[in-house]
């Protein structure tokens, strides 16, 4: 694998905390299902057991926190992993994969937030995952809107509270957000930015509409 | 972090199954102790809290196994936390760090072993590690006699057995020690190659002098 391919039936889902990621995922799945589709729903970190443990290490502030490289390669490792085992195998038999984040996080949170090399990224999406989504949905919403969301949802949660990245400062957030506007300006073709300030159920709805234009004028 | 650099107090132990390197880096640090140094003994992967929990990852056989470029990765991942965590700080306070398995691991077990591109670790072992031994000790003993250890070792340890990358095959560790003696011979500045057939103590003995040597040699 050195390449990077590009696959019509695989759709990401992208941006910052409180974006409602989880709504719309959801609202995609089912809109591909009532489609008459089979849809994996699936997310990253994570998406295998072992992708799964991967994930815990990551976001687990119990330990001495990772250095920004073993941030990078852990998620990279949990991808490899992914796309192997679980992504690959569901669009070979002919399924829909929509995943809960992808590279572009890699970009966003440890090129952007953490400062990493953008080049060493490129290299490791080319070299060891090697497959892209056709279409990637980016949620954009501003910091301190998506914060108040977390903030209800962290409540509502009870004891656990915010995972390790989510316990980052303001100025990390505004790095990532802009990275991943700036992937979006370059890479027309496969993203669309949908406004995440607007009501859940807008939103999801905006994104349903965004993938069935997609798939309609793919096919 | 994109160079390589070398490091005058930092030797790496390698060797495949039942090459006797617990033994030989026992000999090693008590000797530089008896010297008067300062000595951190370590290993990979692991060597900090975090790169023992990756460490568990990678060798426990309970989960699905890892692909070639996931176990890679957590490899890579494990060693970036190793060095910033535990190996540079040591280096620079004046301490020897004697190492049970560096880099050559990787290119030896996921180079050699599991057929991954060499060029791929040359580039991780540039941008995310940055940092190679001064002295490199190889005990190399043929398959079948490092079996024979391991056997001995495995039946003393009762219930454990093997770990999951133990349970390769012969011409797996034929890979991996075709590998590590290529690596030797590209490199006879970094590398000393150790008879491991010989008896432990005199694997152990035949190591401090070597290391003794070269320290004085450098001095």
């Amino acid at each position: 694998m050195t390449g990077l391919r590009s696959h019509p039936r695989f759709v990401s889902l992208e941006g910052g905390e409180g974006a409602g990621k989880t709504t719309v995922l959801h609202a995609l799945r089912d809109a591909l299902r009532e489609d008459g589709a089979e849809v994996v729903s699936t997310r990253e970190p994570g998406g295998t057991p072992l992708a799964e443990m991967i994930r815990d290490l990551l976001l687990d502030p119990g330990h001495e926190p990772p250095a920004a490289e073993t941030e990078l390669l852990l998620m990279f490792a949990a991808r490899a992993q992914h796309v192997r085992e679980t992504i690959l195998p569901a669009l070979e038999r002919g399924a829909w994969v929509i995943c809960d984040r992808f590279t572009d996080s890699s970009y966003a949170y440890q090129g952007g937030g953490r400062g990493l090399d953008a080049g060493l990224i490129a290299e490791l999406e080319r070299r060891v995952v090697g497959l892209q989504p056709g279409l990637t949905l980016l949620l954009d919403v501003d910091i301190a809107q998506g914060r108040e969301r977390t903030r209800g949802r962290d409540l509502a949660r009870g004891a656990n509270g915010p995972d390790r990245i989510e316990r980052e400062r303001d100025e990390f957030f505004e790095r990532v957000r802009a990275t991943y506007r700036a992937r979006a300006d370059g890479e027309p073709a496969r993203f669309r930015v949908i406004d995440a300030s607007q009501p859940a159920q807008a939103v999801a709805a905006e994104a349903v509409a965004r993938l069935r234009e997609w798939r309609d004028a793919a096919a």
